[in-house]
C-alpha cells in the first residue's frame, strides 16, 4: 500500500499553508488520517517548505507512533497529532503554525472571544486558549501538548468539530477538521478572526460578544441538518 | 437572453474583491442589477473563487427573488442585495465582504468617522453602523439585513449615492455604487479608510474630524454639477 | 520639442509608486520638472493607472499653469506641484499620494518625530504638518496647498531639501527630491517612517527623539560634501 | 583566489533579506566570512538591489579592514561587521537591516521579552537593546557599533550564538549565525518575534515571560547535544 493519494492531499495542505501566509521558515506541518488504515500521514521535520516533495510525506502508525512508510524522520509534533486523532473521532486533518495573529493571541494567554459572524461561521463560541504544561508533562512535552489540548475541550464540554482549534499559552494555535483541507480552511480562519479580534479591541476596548441568536444564526446557517449555505449538490 | 455580458461584469467584480485583498475563503459576494430587465445578477453561494467561471453567476428575479436564470444556488445573502436594490433607486450594484479593517469597526460596533479628504472623496460623511436585529427578524435573516441598512439611511436622513455604504454590527460591511464596477471601488476606498481610521486613533486618540469646508470640497470635487476632478470626455 | 523623455521618467515614477504600495485606486500621482524649459509633467487626473501610457502624461508651463503639450487634463492637484516648484528652486520631482501611514499621521494632524536612522537618512529632523485652510483659501484650494507647504517651510526656517517632505492636515503627505526618482525614494521613506514610528509609540508610550548627535551623524553620512555613503563614481 | 562561492552565497542573502520583505530601498546589507582565509563578503554600499549581481559583493581583509578584492566600496556598515567577526568565534554571518517590527523595537529602546517558543526556537532569552553611543564614539561610528554589540554580550554574559542577535536604539537590528544562510534565518526570526511580541502587547499589556521550563524545552530541542528537531542526516 503506497498511500499516495493520502501523501499527496498533505504535501498539498502543507504547501497551502505556506502561500496563505501562515508559516514563516519552517514552523508549520499539516496531517491527514486515514482512520480505517490507521496511520497519518505528516510532514517531515524540519525540511524547509521549498524543497518538501509528495514523497516526503512521512506515514506514522496511529497506535504505536512509529513510522509506517517513509524515509524522513516525522514531525517532532507528531505525537501531539497522534494524541489529537486518537481523542478526537470525527477529525481526519490537523495544522499547526505559528501564524502572526493567533500565535499572539496564544502568547497573550488569553481564549478568542466570538466578536462576529467570521467567528461564527467556523468556531461556535470563543476558541480557548490551554492551561501551561507542568515540568513533570514537559518531559514528554509533544504528547502531553496533546493531552492537554483533549483535557480542555473534555473540562469545558465542547465538542471538537463546533469549534476546531485551539491556543496553546507561549506557542501558537492548532486547528483541525473533518479532512487536512478542513483543517486548513479551519487554520486560515482562525488567523483571520484573531486579527480582526485584535483590531476590534484596538478601536473599541470594551467589545460586546456576538448576540447568541446572531451566533447560532450563523454556525447553523453552515453546519447541521438545517445548512443552507452553499451548494445542494456538494452536501451540505 | 443570455445575460452574458451582466455575468461577465458581474464575475469580473468578485474576482477583482479577491485580488483586492478584501476576500479571505468565499467571505463575499458581488452582484450588478440590471433594473429594465427587473434581474440582478451574483455569485453563487459556496463556490470557491479558483473555481468560479463568469457563467455560474446566478441571474435573480428581483421581483420574485427566484432564479431566472443558471444552474447553481445564488449567495445566501441574495435577499439583502435584492431589498437594497427595491430601495434605493440610483443602486447598480453591490458588494458585500468580510474585509479586515472594516470588519472590525463593524466587531466594535461604532461608526468609521471622516477623518479626511481619502474618506471624503468616497463617503459624505460617517460611514454609519446599523441596528442588530431582534430574535423575530432572525427568523428572515438576510431578508432582515437588507431592510434595517434601509431603515439606518432613511432614519439619519442619507442619500445612498452620497453614502455608499455600511457596516452591520458583529458582521461586515456592505458597499454600492451606480455600477458594480462603481461597487467595487467604494469598498475598496472604505477598506482602506476603516485602516487609516484605526491608524489615526491608535496615533492620537481624539482626532479631530475633517472640517465641514474641506469635506464638502473634496466631494464636490467629484461629485455633482461642480466636479472637476478627471477628464471632460469620461463625463466628471 | 516632443518631452518624451521629461515625459518617460515621469510616467515611470508614477507607476513605481503603485507598485510600492503608496496607492489605492487613483489616490496619488508624481511630476517631474524641466526648469530650463519651464515645463512639469505630471499624471492626467481620474486615469486609472493600469491604463495609463507615457504619451497621456501633461505637459503644464510653470509660468501660466497650462497645458503646453497634451490631450487629457492635468492632476487636479497640478496647482499644488506648480507652487511647490516655483517656491522651492532645488526641487525637480514631487509624488503626492494617500499612503496608509504618512496620511494616518496627516490624520491625527501631528508632525512625526525622529525615533531614528532610517528617518535621519531621509529627513534632518521631524517632517512637519502644515496648519489648515481657512474658508476663503479654500475657494483656491489647490494653489492655497502648495502656498501652505512654503508657508510651513518659512516659518519653521527649514530647508526644503533637507526635510523633503510634509503632511497635510485631514489629506495625506506630499514629498519631494531632486528629481521625480528622487522624490519617489523620500516618498517610500516617509511611508515607512511612519509605520515604525506609529509602531514605536505603540510600544513605547513616551520614546526618545533621535540624540542629535546621531541625527547628524547619519543625515551627513549621505548629503552633502563630507558624505561618505554609496559609490564614489556615483557622485556622492 | 576568486572568492566565486562565497560571494555567490553573500549575494544570494542579500537578495533574500529583499525577498523577505526585510529591506526597503538600500537599507539593509549581508556579509560572510572565510575565516581561514581572514576575509570578509559583503554588499557594496549603496548599490540599488536590483541591480546587484554577484561580482559585485566585495571581499574584505578581516585583519585590516581594506578591500581585498573588487571595484565597489563596500557597505559603510563594514566596520561593524568586522568588529562582530574579531569577537564572537562562532559567527560565520551577518545580517543588517531596518525591518519594520525589529527597528520600531529598537526606536522604543526596549530589548524584546521571550514570550513564545518562536522566539525560543532561536533565540535563548530576550534580544538585547545595547546602549547609546557617546560623542566621541560616534566620530569612529561604525566600528563603534560593533565594539558596542560585543560589549553587550559580554556585560550580559550571553553567548552570541545562544542569543543570535542585538537591537541598536534609534536604529535598527544585526543578527548573526554560524554562516550566511544562518543569519538569515535568524534575522527573519527576528523580525516575525518583534512583530509578534508587539501584537501580544496590543491585546494583553502585562504579558507573562515564557516559563523558564518551555524556553528549555524549545531551545534544547532545535540546539546543542540534545537536539531532535529535523533529520538526523543534516547534523542535528
Amino acid at each position: 500500500m503506497s498511500f499516495a493519494r493520502l501523501r499527496e492531499e498533505v504535501y498539498r495542505v502543507n504547501m497551502e499553508i505556506v502561500e496563505a501566509g501562515l508559516v514563516v521558515l519552517t514552523w508549520g506541518n499539516a496531517s491527514g488520517l486515514d482512520r480505517a488504515a490507521g496511520v497519518l500521514a505528516i510532514k517531515p521535520s524540519g525540511v524547509a517548505y521549498d524543497k518538501l516533495r509528495a514523497r516526503d510525506i512521512v506515514i506514522v502508525s496511529l497506535a504505536t507512533g512509529t513510522v509506517s512508510d517513509g524515509e524522513l524522520s516525522p514531525s517532532s509534533d507528531t505525537p501531539t497529532h497522534a494524541e489529537i486523532y486518537r481523542a478526537f473521532g470525527g477529525v481526519g486533518g490537523i495544522v499547526h503554525t505559528h501564524s502572526t495573529y493567533a500565535t499572539s493571541w496564544a502568547q497573550s494567554g488569553r481564549e478568542i472571544p466570538c466578536l462576529g459572524t467570521t467567528h461564527a461561521d467556523h468556531f461556535y463560541g470563543p476558541v480557548p486558549c490551554a492551561r501551561r504544561l507542568s515540568d513533570e508533562e514537559l518531559r514528554f512535552y509533544e504528547r502531553e501538548t496533546g493531552r492537554v489540548i483533549v483535557e480542555t475541550f473534555r473540562s469545558l464540554g465542547l465538542d471538537p468539530l463546533d469549534v476546531p482549534g485551539i491556543l496553546l499559552p507561549h506557542h501558537g494555535p492548532f486547528a483541525w477538521g473533518p479532512s487536512a483541507a478542513g483543517a486548513l480552511a479551519n487554520a486560515i480562519a482562525l488567523e483571520q478572526i484573531a486579527k480582526m479580534a485584535a483590531l476590534t479591541y484596538a478601536i473599541n476596548p470594551e467589545p460586546e460578544a456576538i448576540p447568541r441568536n446572531l451566533l447560532d444564526k450563523h454556525f447553523k446557517r453552515k453546519h447541521g441538518a438545517g445548512a443552507y449555505y452553499g451548494q445542494p449538490a456538494a452536501g451540505h
